[in-house]
């Protein structure tokens, strides 16, 4: 018999309810991308970012930017020099987001030659 | 001085590519919402998962088990009964990707209250 599913944290469904919304948040390619490039350096500039994510737009790169910011994952400095320039670096809760997701870098490397095999079976037969 | 960025596996370009594009695809919010019910059940019907997703449409959640059935995360079964139905589960890939991502709530948990109050600062300013 099916077994009835629940979500994560069904004894709160408050809790339960932010933690999805947060996962919804943060479960972002571009957030993800973001993440991976600003953990590899103590402070990135905006053009440096764009040109560290392939295919991000710039809209979405300030967008993402500015989300992140918000949700307290990246720091955003304006150096008062001529002419003035902004760099980007993770906070500590940033760091710790980057930490958690390096299993999913991880699965993904290793895993990959699956992943293209089985979309290879799918589409030979749809 | 700023580090030039770079990318997780800039020694292979290829491989670097291939490994942010499958992140790109799984990174997101409705794979990752979906993977959390299935990795609790054994087998889930369409109806129960949709009910166990709060905010996903039909579409998008017939789009996001495609998908993950395309990338050999998830295995679609129909069972030759009267009335027909269908199931869904995860595949060993899908399982080890849900393992892979249980950081990430387990972050979501503990951090949640640090996000808020981050929010809660940044629209205080801004």
């Amino acid at each position: 018999m099916e077994k009835p599913p629940t979500t994560a944290y069904a004894d709160n469904p408050d809790v339960d309810r932010l933690v999805s919304d947060l996962i919804g948040r943060v479960a972002d390619k571009w957030t993800l991308l973001v993440i991976e490039v600003l953990e590899q350096a103590a402070q990135v500039r905006f053009g440096a970012l764009a040109r560290a994510v392939p295919g991000i737009s710039q809209k979405m790169l300030t967008r993402t930017l500015r989300q992140m910011e918000r949700d307290g994952l990246v720091r955003r400095t304006v150096h008062p020099v001529i002419p003035p320039h902004v760099d980007y670096a993770l906070t500590a809760l940033g760091h710790g987001l980057a930490a958690a997701f390096c299993p999913v870098w991880t699965w993904a490397e290793t895993h990959l030659a699956e992943v293209e095999a089985a979309r290879a079976a799918f589409d030979a037969h749809t």
